[in-house]
């Protein structure tokens, strides 16, 4: 069960504390150009210790290929990587080790394998997504032969919302801001709200807009695999992701149907829809229109004040958690759900090649 | 694509304006006796006509089993049925046939496949949830054997939102109302609300909220198939479906980590937790308190009122469906929302049974 | 585990004596003109009662489609289908309850389930097959289009074999028969072969050998799904299979690598080989030559006369089927071999789209 | 399509002149304690250079585990692993970049990915089995457990045929010698007929026969997933195999079925068989008897004497490989067909849990 994808397949390895964190992308075609200072930048947009409001773990998370490219191209067979860990400091961990992180994996873990790796959260840790990233970014690359563009950015850290429409915003100028909002004067009280929870030794949550642009109409299947059902599977799986929606969302639940639709019209360039409430897919296929959806993250749950919790014999007990961590996992959660979305449309894109002879 | 789950798996087949709905269940271990009538009476809680708010398509939707039991009893092979169709009307989709409905699959349809049954939505009419309802009966029926409950109910309609925790309502109440809202006076305005919608020919959306008791902790997977992903995907497969939240869903991304954090507290039933806010599941994995979410639903797109549109030909036109139609899909998609959901418990209860010697 | 194939997949159900046969095909293509007769012929081919040497039950056996046509196309989506069980004189099994049958799944079945539907073989029964041949008969019409043609006939029952290479024989021929030997001398001796073991009240084995023509360069894959690795996969699974071997198969095993070795030759059709020991798949791979395999199927298990046997207590007792059962099973195999190839084809067909972009 | 199993699957990455061989375990079970030196064992029967009938190419061939494992203990969690290339020169394929090597990968390749790495065969290289070997070794030890034991030997060698029935021989000595018969005579002859090949520049095909102990009744699937149909996949995508048979085999079918029933007999360890033509296997399900099967392999493309080929201009030419090979697979495919083995069994077995509840 650690397989993504249905053509277009990543398995991902590694724990937080163990070698390295790495994966096998298989189904990839032939003959792909793969840029991997690309890859790397994606990394480095994900990696710790890379602004005041991340951990400050100290990763350089620099990727190696192990196979399927050659002379610098995809060959078709499977292409893995691995990008080895260095500042573990598992002895932070040490005292984990028979105690539960509260709204942590260290409880469930136990209880479905019957052991667990105490130092970090084993597969639990996010340093998992490092795998996502690297396949990611090569599935954007596939994408992008073909000008689709996924560009995420954060629209609310705990209150502080982005009230500007995205379709206003100039979203090159996301990572112009540490926090990773387009708008400068939001993504500064953002960072002042980071720095809040962090001087409090606490955390705070928020949510990840992210849109999709030039997927053709036709993507997507009707009954199990909606295009919607695959995105809000990834983004489900991404660590403390705790909700998904996709264009007018909970929202537009609110709206009577003749609010609701988006009428078709004629344009020069064809058929369009005059609103998006559909965000861009209709009956789980795309329509051609932008593709949007929101992400919430809870506050990450390690929080560098004592809190209550039990141990493993059941006996009450109380943990303060050493160790480097992050105040808010949206800015570097950011890269995490634009891979997420590529590897979900690159699968789609590959499926749409068997839908007609 | 038309096959949902890993080891219990159900493949749907059938069009609205076919022959009927079924599919197969491959994966159901054998001797476990079904109980039919439990099977059409979920089905009767999903059919057309059963109220004053729902639409007057006339359907017995009696299902036929065809294969896989044997005295009463599941054989560990495959097991087939089918609804047939009986009152369809397909002429009153005549006029359909080179126009798109808004908001319908309509247009998307004809750009994945190049060809579309014009006769209702095909594949994505939700009359397909036949076939789930049927499955996840069955999936209900072996969850129970091990006191497992999963109860649906509409939370929200329009604007009319049940103020009442979930905690503190008696969940068998749900079907006393014709809308399946638990709170008979919430429920009495939700009727309206929706009668309100039919009267001005209009449709309206909201929320149906899901509760499941009885999970032992250990269920699910760290990363990619974590509980609430799996669940994520199921609901977001479900017609008309913009979002899905579990636990403290979009709300709680407001909290702090320390306000949001679910310490563990030990009783004597073993260690539970003191809040849940993590909706029964942490790291992706099951931690035996109550699991519960939410899905919102968009207004039904299809009106008995003009509405702008274009043909085949990209030629502006309007469009005024005939046909009969449910003004609001909430109060029908209560037994579909528990048996996506049941689907995906008891293929992680039969995964859980592979996690260790 | 009852569905067969990566793109195109074919998921079966049913048993011998329950309501009928039946399956549903996820994955074909939208467009394709069926050709319900095909599919008839080919299950005519297959069906019981034929001719003097098969068993006398008689099964109309007509394919009724349920769904994925329209208009006469596939639709791209899922096609189910059913032929209804008639004739099934369950009675004659009344005495197989508590006994085992020797060679055949009695004893292994209800290991395996724990419970056993004993009229008949369950699914154990190649009455299973008939879902196979529909599927397969659709298949060959696919790969038609792009003038691949699979024939398979009968080589060899018991000692008498077919001795004329398949490339100097007229295949076409094949049915001329009712043994299913393109060659009627021989057609002649098998056909008195069978009828002297049905005199006897025993059975007979044989080979089926199949050629395909037509296959490009380039359909397989290098390491586990070689194209004949998926074949043998194929041919194992019909009931009574025994072996597979492909090209030079396991006579080939005694030559020397610089006899067995098909050197490369020019023509003015591109790149050839002169000899085919490879039997048209070079490291799993097809290379655009004639793709031709044997199949090994043992002597029928159900004889009429008695054998020894125990019981479900394991005690010993004696059996004497009744019943109407075939004295050797290869005339009616050659369809399921025909349809296996294609099933298998078809998928590599499908997958050689995504190769590359 | 580098996947090989359902719930215990490895995914294998690599190529014969890349960075290395390696995999992915997913689906093994927590717990398991893991026993290295074995794999390391398994690894150098397998491995080049290991006597004077094998490749003298020089490999350490060690592996390195990189994640899974804790405390030398499965973690349920994927288990991923490397064997690095050492000893490859590459520069030995220089000549082979154009010109394709008769009854290789090297045509169908290129025509099926549009690209091929010149150096060597790629992921068609037999040194891509060393994943095989690594993933099968942790398998095997999993039905170690359970007193499952997998041996394979060499049965023939080009037309040197071992002449006693497995039932007679003792399978430990298998190793004794350095073709891997466990007869000495024969094995004596083996040799001296590999070693003619070798100095004729050519090379020689045969037989590996493998017999596995202790399966329970009850593993595998009635339909398409016959256990002798999966462990025939596994077998024929083994490089250079030809063919599978199992039990009675081919020559079986010449039996009548009277001969060739197995009947049953009350014993006091419960129900056996008489006879074993079955091999094991009813109806795709084990009984309890052995299991045992015949592997054919061709004999080795790589000669080292030049023949006619053409290059990629479809331009006659002729080639001598130069190059380190084996004259005969044989006796290092042994450890890789007990790998294969071991990985379809570790499957039903781990399937066999989800049969009934």
């Amino acid at each position: 069960m650690n397989t993504f994808g249905n053509i277009f397949r990543l398995t991902s390895f590694g724990e937080s504390h163990g070698r390295g964190i790495g994966g096998i992308i298989d189904g990839c075609p032939a003959g792909i150009e793969l840029d991997t200072d690309l890859v790397q930048l994606d990394l480095s947009r994900r990696k710790p210790g890379q602004s005041k409001i991340t951990t400050q773990r100290s990763e350089p998370d620099q990727v190696e290929f192990l196979s399927g490219i050659f002379e610098g191209k995809t060959q078709g067979t499977p292409i893995s990587f691995i990008v080895w860990n260095k500042d573990q400091h598992s002895q932070d961990y040490n005292n984990l080790k028979d105690v539960y992180r509260p709204s942590h994996a260290d409880y469930t873990y136990i209880k479905k394998y019957g052991t667990r790796d105490h130092r970090g959260g084993g597969r639990s840790s996010a340093r998992e997504t490092i795998a996502r990233v690297v396949a990611g970014s090569l599935a954007k690359q596939v994408l992008g032969r073909h000008q689709i563009s996924i560009q995420a950015f954060v629209s609310r850290v705990g209150e502080v919302q982005l009230q500007i429409p995205y379709t206003e915003l100039d979203l090159s100028k996301t990572d112009d801001s540490i926090v990773r909002c387009p708008d400068r004067e939001t993504a500064e009280k953002m960072i002042a709200r980071i720095e809040a929870a962090a001087n409090d030794q606490d955390t705070v949550g928020g949510i990840i807009s992210c849109v999709v642009k030039g997927v053709p109409a036709g993507w997507g299947e009707p009954v199990f695999n909606k295009l919607h059902a695959d995105l809000g599977f990834a983004m489900l799986g991404i660590n403390a992701v705790k909700g998904f929606e996709y264009g007018s969302g909970f929202e537009g639940t609110k709206l009577s149907g003749s609010e609701h639709n988006d009428v078709f019209i004629s344009t020069s360039e064809g058929t369009r829809t005059k609103t998006n409430n559909s965000g861009g897919i209709q009956g789980g296929i795309s329509n051609g229109e932008d593709i949007y959806f929101n992400v919430a993250f809870k506050p990450i749950a390690t929080l560098l004040k004592e809190q209550q919790t039990v141990d493993k014999e059941n006996k009450e007990t109380t943990i303060l958690p050493k160790g480097r961590h992050d105040p808010c996992v949206l800015p570097r959660a950011v890269p995490i759900v634009e891979a997420m979305a590529a590897l979900v449309l690159v699968d789609h894109y590959l499926l749409s090649k068997l839908n007609s002879l």
